[in-house]
């Protein structure tokens, strides 16, 4: 088991075994030069993270074939214990049309309202993850 | 009031005050060109938000006078609401002496084992938010 400062690193399958077990992400974009951080609620679907961004919206203008950086967790307050993965890729709009109506069907439910009916897919080639445990022995 | 898409947008004090009612934040720095995003404990601290990292880490040398954005939110997945808070700012290493001091004894405790003993600070200049409620007007 690898471990990275007193966090044990976590294999791809198990980075994408968790990422299907949440729905609220964050991405990570650059905007003008500047990073920009912003949560969305995501599915993993053929393979990809999908999620859903208004046309016309900086978060959309921003996203154009961006490299992104996407992340999700899940922190326990009281045991001080959780994961986190990240997903760095490339981000695409779907265009294709079967594709997107399956999306519209089963994809991911944007919180906001307002209009979010573009669907933005990171492929998961790039997945990294770690997890904080305490039974690990001190210094691992 | 000022809305983005369907979003109403917070005022910095209004910003700021939610940061206070948090412990975890995501940062979003540049890796080797490449964006990435890490969870951190934090505080916020003499107007700044301050989060700990350990010496050597890739996330340390990937601060190093960095702008960087540190994300914080609130979402509740039962009503499909909540808020989320943004600072932009350049990332700068703690090293006054006295300051090191409070910190230690009052400053945000790292969850991770392994030695977390630098402190970076973001000045809260660059602060944004936004709320999504659905007591709003469709379409606001």
């Amino acid at each position: 088991m690898l471990h990275d400062n007193g966090l044990e690193m976590l294999g791809p399958d198990e980075c994408v075994r968790l990422l299907r077990l949440e729905s609220i992400g964050r991405v990570a974009v650059t905007m003008g030069g500047l990073p920009a951080v912003f949560p969305v609620n995501y599915q993993v679907a053929d393979g990809k993270v999908v999620f859903r961004t208004g046309e016309g919206t900086k978060l959309h203008a921003a996203l154009r074939n961006a490299v992104i950086a996407f992340e999700v967790d899940r922190l326990d307050r009281v045991y001080s214990e959780g994961w986190s993965v990240m997903v760095v890729g490339t981000a695409s709009e779907v265009t294709d049309g079967d594709r997107l109506a399956q999306l519209g069907r089963k994809g991911p439910r944007p919180w906001a309202p307002g209009r979010r009916d573009r669907y933005i897919e990171v492929p998961l080639d790039f997945v990294s993850g770690r997890r904080i445990r305490h039974d690990m022995p001190d210094g691992a």
